[in-house]
């Protein structure tokens, strides 16, 4: 089994995508003539341990999600199907990401401003969460999270 | 928070599909004007605390997946996109299962035989697993397995 830098430091193959430590991890792929498979071996191949999966499809054309930052829970987003837009910002750097294949995944630490936008109609965006649904985690209002972030 | 039944009894809302303790359970599901989500806290919405999830897409027309029986992991399916049949056979009852919804998973205990057939093209099936992924797990022959489920 392959050795993995500890997660902080970003696993081997990860990628920086310019804030932070917001990264794509790739994932093991499997395809054969019946398919595709792709796996994620929770205390390998994310970057923490999961104790929630939700996953958005049918979204509206030209509608938003996310808008928000958390104290503490960090995610890691999967397009699974289609394709979406993520836009990133700690309070320093920005960036705006393009997830359209199901063999990478962003990791999306806490302490991260994020919008999701530009879903095609058969995007299926799974999301792995660090925590439990929390509704005093999130931060909502902008101004907030900048003050937030320069703690 | 509501309050569950304890798993192997099945949980509330759960219903038994005529083969051991296989059953569909349902998922938290949020829609509004932006689109759908389907969540699970895996301490409370799952048969088990997965360490593992993969996913299957872009299967062939005609092609089966599944075609083997596990000894110890069990398993959650999901159709987060489209849609596929699946054989179940625990050495005594057989039955077939359509899975067309993300509102809904398929509890696949240990010691069930099973084929997953009949893809749409669009199908995405996220698969929450128990266990991490252990190739002595597996009995591929039919025959075996028929032994071993009637020890």
């Amino acid at each position: 089994m392959k050795k993995y830098l500890y997660p902080e430091e970003g696993r081997e193959g990860a990628r920086a995508v310019g804030v932070g430590k917001c990264s794509l991890w790739p994932l093991q792929c499997y395809s054969d003539e019946r398919g595709n498979l792709t796996a994620a071996e929770f205390s390998r191949d994310l970057p923490f341990v999961p104790r929630r999966n939700f996953f958005i499809y049918g979204v509206a054309d030209g509608a938003k999600r996310g808008g928000h930052a958390h104290r503490t829970c960090r995610f890691f987003l999967v397009a699974v199907s289609g394709a979406l837009s993520v836009a990133l910002d700690d309070g320093e750097e920005k960036s705006e990401i393009i997830l359209n294949s199901p063999k990478e995944g962003l990791y999306l630490p806490e302490r991260v401003w994020s919008v999701q936008y530009g879903f095609s109609k058969d995007t299926v965006l799974s999301v792995f969460a660090s925590h439990e649904y929390k509704d005093d985690d999130y931060i909502r209002d902008y101004e907030e999270f900048r003050r937030y972030a320069r703690e």
